[in-house]
This record gives structure tokens, C-alpha cells and sequence, in this order.
């Protein structure tokens, strides 16, 4: 496949360049001007920049069924009264299609990899296959410190795992996922960093997302959030833990140590008011920082143009300084760090990286004129502008048409309702 | 004009109910099931949200020509390293294409309505009578209390009054457009003030965006900005002021006792790092509060949609209420508040109002389930889902396509940078 003519962001210094884009499996194999290779498939460029798909790197795709059903409530109402009764209604045909709805979403905003983090993950897995991303998918485990429950937890994870590995698909990736230190148990917590060692997975868990949640480890444990998942032995750099609001000095510099990413989620911490990360600390202690949508009941889209866009702002008018952060900070963070903190050779346009490209159409009226490239995908681009969407060499979507799946199928079962 | 069989958001209160609606002229005059009254134009709306077009409080439409030219950097450097020169470069015709531009922006994203606040005027216009939205437009007077200047920027703004009276639109209105406290004199203050009362004119200038500023304004006159204001004989229901993002607890009793409009623009306020509004105090003191976008180069965009999406999550976030503000008065702050402001008989859907509606195809993953209207409105919608739009009764959109002038050639002049 040949991308021809196109305004590339290369490398990881996203120096623009016109130039092809020339792939070959699933891999880019050539950039450069002039590249003849008599492709099959040759779509023109000229008219668009050429970057690295998005990583959202902590979703829970299916909750896009309960997308403005709570809205403008505290958060324990938004759980207790909104979300915990509407999620045990949900079945498993429930999930598959709350998958699809949210995969198409993602994909129209550019995003090739997701991290996932739910139940009926068997489900979200075929969606994620029909749909062509990148999932990294796991059984959300939650024990409440009951060994029963613990047990059954347990059964439900080392089941979907075993689904994954018969799946046998380069998008289809198992991630362990306990749900947060203020619904595991040590023993849990423990569980998973053994079976992380044991089976060379990645973890994923919320952390610090409230000061409620931090004050009420403290008050259990005696100890700060990041230190029990120290003692259980997951603070290792195959642990992305979401959110990280409500970290101290102390809890950041021992991420960084541990080379633990953080993925950020702006529009959920704004929305349920969960408070404000200390980006500039995390990025300065040399913390990887990824950037999430988390699901859309809080957010209420999984759209990383937009959660690009928030997070720069709000540390800009939280610190009351416009420089605090810059745009290709904030673009690194949305792509080449997420795929960092999944070791994938991706993020970045570059010869020898994974084929996961997202192409923009710039003949928009809010994108020009294109004074600088970088910031035009920061602050002004929306998920509209992805013209052509590229996971792992396979195009799922060419001239604003999905390719792999019926969206039109998707949309009319949700419109069914009105 | 028939819209037919839309979800039609009703009256004051948003009732969303199953209906057609009849238009006449300027007017909509009928709102009902079944309505066939053998109109010209019959535009289906099966799957389409039928609400009241935005008003835009506050906007420099032709800075969508600095997009991008100034990122990441404090006020004083946007301003006197970027901003300002580049300003001293822009002719009549820059100002007549990147109003063009700007206002094609805005009526992608159901836009009907704007304040506008430059130089050029009669330039942009001419672009609001091409693209065929309703605009308040003032020539910005500058006079940094230098008598010669001020008696140049009078002269500016009558002949810029003269040339809006001979165009007799019905789209193109004059408002006078002092800059703001700390760059126009007490002198230039009143004779706004007296003019405003001798031709009935609205007047629009920015209050308050920078605590800074406020300081500036105290060292100089030991008084608040607003009291200035009110010393000048500005303060009344007639004006428009932007920001307002240090006011205290005075100057918003004030502010209401008067009946002031504030056009709030959180992008701006949070992108230059100026500081965060006290919208819930606005709200509960009475004082009618409106939504706008500001310039581009501080947004970077003219996007409604991502205004009242803003101005809700930095409220949740910055008093860790999430409760603190309600979808439905970030809607009406973006609609009926900013008609008010502008004494137009418009912001709702209901018999006897203006026509200014904006027609959203919800058939879109990043909407559906529908939950709540007026939330997705607010948190998930974006321009590309505006299909039609209609202000002053006429088509200017439809089904995606403009109907007043040629995008693709604006678009075009803008391409030929790259």
C-alpha cells in the first residue's frame, strides 16, 4: 500500500515533510518522495497529514450504552444510583453491541489501540476483531476483599485469557485488569503481579482517581495508594494505572523509578470532578504519560482529538500559566507513549513501525490555515477530519467509509429506541 | 419552509417532543404532529434533532487567520510577540477572507448569531451577508488615552455605522465595540455610552479577562474595572462584556442589578491560562450570562459545541462539584441567553419566534444511545453533525452542503500556503 504525497509528521521530533508512505504488511517500510513500488492500493495525500493513529489507553468501551444517563451528579450518585444498577442489566449481546458502537466511535477519531477494561470481555474481543483495532482487553476484577468472590474473579480472568490465546489474533491482546486498590484485596492485588511475572502480561488498574478514594486506602492501609501496589508487587513497567490525580511527590518519583505509565483522563476527571493531574510533575519526574477517554458514561465520548484539546487546557488555566505544557507534549502523550507503555513498536511515523496511521483531511474550515501542524491537531482537528484510518497495515476505514464493519447496521440498533 | 417529523427540543424548557415545524418568512409559526400546509421546501427530519441555532457572544471571526501562530506561550508574548504584529500586517482583503472563513466555521457548528469585535468591519460584513448569518459587528476602539487617536476611532466607528445603516440587512447590525477599561479612556468610554443611548445601539468590550489587568485598572482609577464602567454610563441592559473572569462579589451584584449580559468564553480563558469564571455565583445572582468563543488564535477554533462542552467540565472540575452546573443552563447560555443579550425574539424553538435553527443528524456512534438530548448536545455533538441550518428563515445549509456561498474556493485560498 502506497500513501502518496502527503504532509507526514515523521518521526518522533514530527518533523512535516511532504513525502509516500510506502507499507508493506504490516509494517511501514519506506518514507520518502518519489516512491514507486507499483502498490495495489495507492491513496492520495496531498491534501492530508499523514500522523500515527491515537492509544487510548484506558476505556471501557461498552459503557457508550450508558453514554448521558448520568449527568451532572456527585460521584458516588453517579455510581450507586446510575451506573452499578444499569450495568447489572447488561447482558452479554448487550456488551457486544456497546463494543461495536464504541470501537466505530474510536476509529472515527483516529484511535487504533485501546485499553479495555470491563465484563463479557469475550464479547468486546469480537467486536474488537470485526472492527479491525488494536484492543488490549481485560477482565475488570473486583473482589471486596471477599475470598469467594476472589475465587470467582479469579476463574473469570484465567477464563478470558485462555479465549484470547485460542483467538490466536495479532489485534486481540490480554491485559490483567484488578479494578483498583480500594475494591481488590492485597491478596488480589498479589494474584495478579504473580500471573503478570508468570505469563509476561501487562496490568492495568485505576489509581488516585478521588481524594476520597486515597483517604480511605490511607486510613485502611495507613499507607498512600501507589505503596500498596508496591507492597503487592505490581509497580513494575508493565503497569499502566489510570487517573494518578491525587499523587504525591513521594508517589510520583516511585513511578518514575518503576517505570509505571500513567494513563491520563482529562474529560473524565473534569466531568465527574474528580480534580486536577499534576501533569507538569509527572512529565518533569520523567513519568510516561499516556492519554485515556475512559468510557463514555463520563466523558461522554471515546474521542482523543478532544481529550488532547482538555488536557492541555486545563493545565493551562489551573496553573494559570499558557506555557505550562506544549502541544507536542500533549500529541506525544496520545500516541507514542501509549504505544510505549504497551511495547509496541508504533506511534510514530517512521520506516520499520507498525502500519497504525490515521489520515486528516485539512480542508476544513476550523483546521486552516495550517500554521502549525502540531497544534492544529491539538486544538482544532475532531474525529470528522479521519479520512482514512490504518490498524496494523489493514485499512478499516478509506475516504470516511468503514471498511471492515456495517455501521450503518451498528447505528440502526441504536436508533431502534426512538 | 416545512421541517418534517423532527425530535424537536420545544420551548423554554427543552421538551423533547415527535413534531413538524412550519416556517413563514423570517418566522416559525407553527410547531405540531402533521402539519401539511403544501410548502415549497420539505425537509425530512426523521432522525434529526431539531433545536435554536447558537448565539456567539464574543468573537474576532477574522483572527481564524492567526490559527495557530501563537501557542503555548504567556498573554503578554501572544500579544506583543505575535498577535499584535502580525495584526499590523492583515489589509482589507485578509480581513474579508478570513471572516469568510470564520464565519463558514461557525455555521458548520450551527452557529446563527455572532458579536464580532475588529477592524475592517465593512469587510466582514460583506462576508456576513455572503455566508448569510446574523452578525452584531463593531469596529474595536483603541485610544491607550491619546486625544488625536480617540477622535480617529470615533470617526471609524460613525463611518463604520454609516456604511451598516446604507446596507438596511436585516442580517448586518451595528454595536459599538470599545476594546476594553484598560486601553480606552473614561472620555472614549463616554462617548459610547452617550451614543449607545442616542442611537439605541447594543455595546460590546471586554471586562475583567485578566487579574492582571483588574490590578492595572485599581492602581490607575482605585476603583474595580466594573465601576468604571458604570462612572462611564455603560452599565445597563444595552451591553455585552467579555469575560469577566475576576469580578467580585460587588461587581456582579452589579452586574445584575444593571442587567448586563457576561459573554463567557471558557477556550480563551483557559488556553491564555487567564483564569476560571465564577459561572455558579453569575447564574444565582440573576446575571444573564452567554457563551462565546473568542478569536481563534485562543481557542483555536469557533466551535459552539466544544464552548458549552468546556464551559460545563471546568466548572465540575475546578470546584470538584460535578453537580455545580446543569446541562440544560449551559444550552441556554449558548442559545436563548445570547438572543436576549442581542434583544432578538430568538434562542428557542416556538411559534412566533425567528427561524435561526440548527438541524443535527443524531445517526452518529459518538451520540447514540440518545439518552439525553440536551446532554449529547452539550458533551457529545460536534459541527459535522449540523446537516442544516437556517437563520432569518433562509437556508444557508442543507444536508451538509452551504447554499450561500462557495466553501470549496474559501477553502481553497487557504490551501494555497501549504
Amino acid at each position: 500500500m502506497l500513501l502518496k504525497n502527503g504532509l507526514v509528521l515523521y518521526g518522533e521530533n514530527y518533523q512535516l515533510i511532504r513525502a509516500d508512505v510506502l507499507i508493506e504488511g504490516s509494517r511501514i517500510i519506506k518514507v520518502g518522495r518519489g516512491i514507486n513500488a507499483g502498490s495495489d492500493v495507492v491513496i492520495d495525500c496531498s491534501h492530508s497529514l499523514i500522523i500515527p493513529g491515537f492509544v487510548n489507553a484506558h476505556t471501557h468501551s461498552p459503557m457508550v450504552l450508558l453514554r448521558g444517563l448520568a449527568e451532572d451528579v456527585p460521584l458516588m450518585e453517579w455510581l450507586e444510583k446510575y451506573i452499578w444498577p444499569n450495568e447489572r442489566k447488561l447482558g452479554r449481546r448487550d456488551i457486544y453491541w456497546g463494543a461495536l458502537l464504541g470501537l466505530i466511535e474510536m476509529a472515527r477519531s483516529g484511535t487504533v489501540t485501546f485499553v479495555d477494561m470491563y465484563f463479557h470481555m469475550e464479547e468486546v474481543a469480537k467486536a474488537t476483531m470485526e472492527v479491525g483495532l488494536r484492543g488490549f482487553l481485560g477482565y475488570g476484577m473486583i473482589d471486596l476483599d471477599d475470598e469467594g468472590r476472589r475465587k470467582a474473579e479469579i476463574r473469570e480472568t484465567e477464563k478470558f485469557r485462555e479465549f484470547v490465546l485460542k483467538l490466536n489474533s495479532d489485534l486481540v491482546n490480554f491485559i490483567l485488569a484488578p479494578h483498583a486498590p480500594y475494591t481488590c484485596s492485597l491478596d488480589c492485588l498479589r494474584w495478579v503481579a504473580e500471573r503478570s511475572s508468570d505469563w509476561g502480561s501487562l496490568v492495568t488498574i485505576h489509581l488516585s482517581e478521588t481524594k476520597g478514594e486515597v483517604e480511605s486506602i490511607r486510613k485502611k492501609y495507613g499507607k498512600n495508594p501507589t505503596e500498596i501496589l508496591l507492597e503487592a508487587g505490581l509497580l513494575n513497567n508493565k503497569l499502566i494505572v489510570a487517573h494518578g490525580v491525587w499523587l504525591s511527590d513521594e508517589e510520583i518519583s516511585l513511578l518514575s523509578k518503576r517505570g509505571v505509565t500513567v494513563a491520563h483522563c482529562p474529560a473524565s476527571n473534569m466531568k465527574l470532578g474528580s480534580g486536577v493531574i499534576r501533569l507538569r510533575n509527572l512529565l518533569d519526574s520523567g513519568v510516561n504519560v499516556a492519554l485515556g477517554t475512559d468510557g463514555a458514561a463520563s466523558n461522554n465520548t471515546l474521542d482523543m482529538f478532544r481529550e488532547m484539546r482538555l488536557a492541555s487546557l486545563l493545565q493551562k488555566v489551573y496553573s494559570l500559566d499558557p506555557s505550562i505544557v506544549k502541544s507536542r507534549e500533549i500529541f506525544r502523550m496520545a500516541t507514542l507513549n501509549g504505544a510505549r507503555a504497551l511495547r509496541l513498536n508504533s506511534g510514530v511515523i517512521e520506516e520499520g513501525k507498525l502500519a497504525d496511521i490515521a489520515i486528516i483531511d485539512i480542508r476544513k474550515p476550523h483546521i486552516l490555515p495550517l500554521n502549525d501542524p502540531i497544534s492544529s491537531l491539538v486544538f482544532s482537528a475532531k474525529s470528522g477530519d479521519v479520512d482514512t484510518l490504518i490498524v496494523n497495515g489493514e485499512i478499516i476505514i478509506l475516504d470516511g467509509e468503514f471498511q471492515t464493519v456495517d455501521e450503518e447496521k451498528v447505528i440502526d440498533k441504536f436508533l431502534g429506541v426512538l
